[in-house]
């Protein structure tokens, strides 16, 4: 099973597509940055969000895609321009039949490390002995992508956990 | 100039396609509402919203689109949600290099009608005159967003008006 996790910002972008087909087996396929300069408009931003998922899309072909949770930020307008973000991300997705789950970081970092408190180097130190990688390889910003991958497969695949898999966005 | 006013929202999306080729002067190409049911996921409304944006925009070439300005809501979920189909149309706007600009409603029914609190049934009837058509063809739904058209419309070809048009998106 092939899951692309995403990290949304309209100015940083994790990504990290892996390969699962045990729990707690994985691959990682590919992990990077779609990055944006803060003097790009929105609409720059959007254009190349939209283009690196579907990049991503085209050379791998993943099952499903893994976000974070709409979390209610203090800041209207932080809240509202990360939805724009995800707006494009989303609709990048759908457009290509890839179903969408939401999970929270805490389940995230809960699901890749057995701890939801978990630091990004703890994180990244944990996958990376998984896959017997140097921690070196994992962009510290797509920590928690594949974190959010990682969460999705591990309830995708553990028998008797499919029921419980949230609905998709 | 052909303009597209895009008055988006999730689950009903209001468009017009106009061409205007001297201010007070015009002719409606295309205007309708993509509506998508209460029992649609997002991640579907988001991709019939950008497949839909995506048809305009080959059917019509238009070099340049008008949306609403996000205005900030008290209810932080909606402006999340409105921000998601935002983020949507954007992103198929800037994909096909279609520079976008925002206008406040105030704005554009001040431009399409001189009057900034009009109602709805009032700027479809001005509209519809100029156009010289009935009111009936102009679906409720579109007004807003023929409005917005009008009013990118009228400031960039207005003779001296062209610096005051706002920044792209």
């Amino acid at each position: 099973m092939i899951i692309l996790g995403i990290d949304t910002a309209i100015r940083k972008t994790g990504y990290g597509v892996i390969r699962m087909d045990t729990p707690g087996k994985m691959e990682i396929l590919d992990c990077g940055v779609i990055q944006n300069k803060a003097s790009l408009p929105h609409s720059e931003c959007l254009r190349r969000l939209s283009g690196g998922i579907r990049q991503l899309l085209d050379g791998f072909h993943p099952e499903a895609a893994s976000i974070e949770s709409a979390f209610v930020s203090k800041n209207i307008k932080t809240a509202m321009i990360l939805s724009l973000a995800r707006g494009a991300v989303i609709a990048a997705l759908a457009e290509n039949h890839v179903p969408v789950y939401e999970y929270s970081p805490k389940s995230a970092k809960r699901a890749a490390t057995g701890n939801g408190e978990a630091s990004k180097e703890q994180v990244a130190s944990i996958i990376a002995s998984i896959c017997s990688l140097d921690v070196s390889a994992i962009p510290n910003d797509s920590t928690d992508a594949l974190a959010l991958a990682v969460c999705h497969g591990s309830l995708a695949l553990r028998p008797g956990c499919a029921g419980m898999l949230p609905n998709p966005v």
